[in-house]
């Protein structure tokens, strides 16, 4: 098993986060996104959405999408169970974790897919090449504003994203929190208490390095 | 245990198709969205991001969000597993899914939501209110078309979406087709001969009617 990833993609980080706190050691396999390299011929046969991160099992069976190969890590290593320990709890981390994932990650990538320079024609990544759209910019800062109001006033209630203890939902908000502060000039505001106590919490955790 | 949803709306019956592809039965408490319930003070509180389908278990406990609800009702009810049987084929069910719902569903929602008369204002579905951006309707039906051709080269190697069995990732992919055909005037186009074939095997079980 080895893991296809860069260390300048939000979504590895994901999974080498998850693989931190799951305790287990996975090779890992650079692909170069500055080099383009995920648009090799190699690489497109091992994900045809020619996208990082992707897990390649020892029969080679290629599992691309987070979420997928977080299923994947969780079912072969039940220990330390970051998707949920029963059936309430593995549905609200799966709910939590799609909340943050679309509300607060998923406009990040869109507003810097949509403001870089490098990134003109490929405001989608995958295979298929789509023109930036300069309004998505202005509208996923609004989106990550209202995330960061919304994810505040969870955290007053709840210590972490899912309910008492840390899961993966919290991993997709700490790599969401470290992309809009860098990639859109988006850190946590300053009123955000309850989500800066969060924050530090979270940041604090070996697994943040990953 | 209660489902809340709307007959209008397709990610409601992804769920709806679930519980009939499982032989469960489940009460159902339709939201109306014509009338605007899902905004109303007693649906927030079943759901903040004023989305339906949301699962209200006996001990109240609200799951939002259908791969969510998808995954408490098969911790609950194992046989017939829907989102795989083994580690390897729950990821790639997860993996398939979640193409189809990147790459098919949300583009399908994105174009109808922000082409119709009466999303004005409300591009995006939840609790906060987002202009329409014309442009996104074009690119949408782009996204959708890509996706008709590339769902069509994987259906030409595998006979369901995920493999060789029946799974969620197909209730999506239905569910897509069905969405597109009526939203965004984009039915399966006449070349795609697999999807044309796999769509007759799978609208023909008899959950596609829930």
């Amino acid at each position: 098993m080895k893991l296809c990833h860069s260390t300048s993609s939000p979504n590895s980080r994901r999974v080498r986060m998850f693989i931190a706190e799951k305790g287990i050691s996975t090779p890992l396999h650079p692909v170069n996104l500055g080099e383009k390299e995920q648009f090799s011929d190699w690489f497109k046969a091992v994900n045809p959405r020619q996208q990082v991160p992707v897990l390649v099992l020892d029969d080679d069976t290629k599992i691309a999408e987070v979420p997928a190969i977080w299923r994947y890590l969780e079912e072969t290593h039940p220990e330390r169970p970051w998707l949920g320990s029963d059936a309430r709890s593995k549905a609200l981390v799966a709910m939590w974790e799609r909340r943050v994932e679309l509300d607060g990650f998923a406009p990040t990538m869109e507003g810097v897919r949509n403001a870089v320079a490098g990134l003109k024609g490929r405001a989608l990544s995958g295979p298929h090449d789509y023109e930036q759209i300069p309004e998505l910019v202005e509208r996923s800062k609004r989106r990550v504003a209202n995330f960061y109001t919304d994810f505040d006033a969870r955290l007053k209630e709840s210590p972490f994203a899912s309910g008492a203890e840390f899961s993966a939902a919290d991993i997709t908000a700490l790599v969401t929190v470290d992309f809009a502060t860098a990639g859109l000039k988006m850190p946590i505001p300053d009123q955000a208490h309850a989500l800066q106590h969060w924050y530090e919490k979270v940041a604090d955790r070996p697994s943040a390095k990953a």
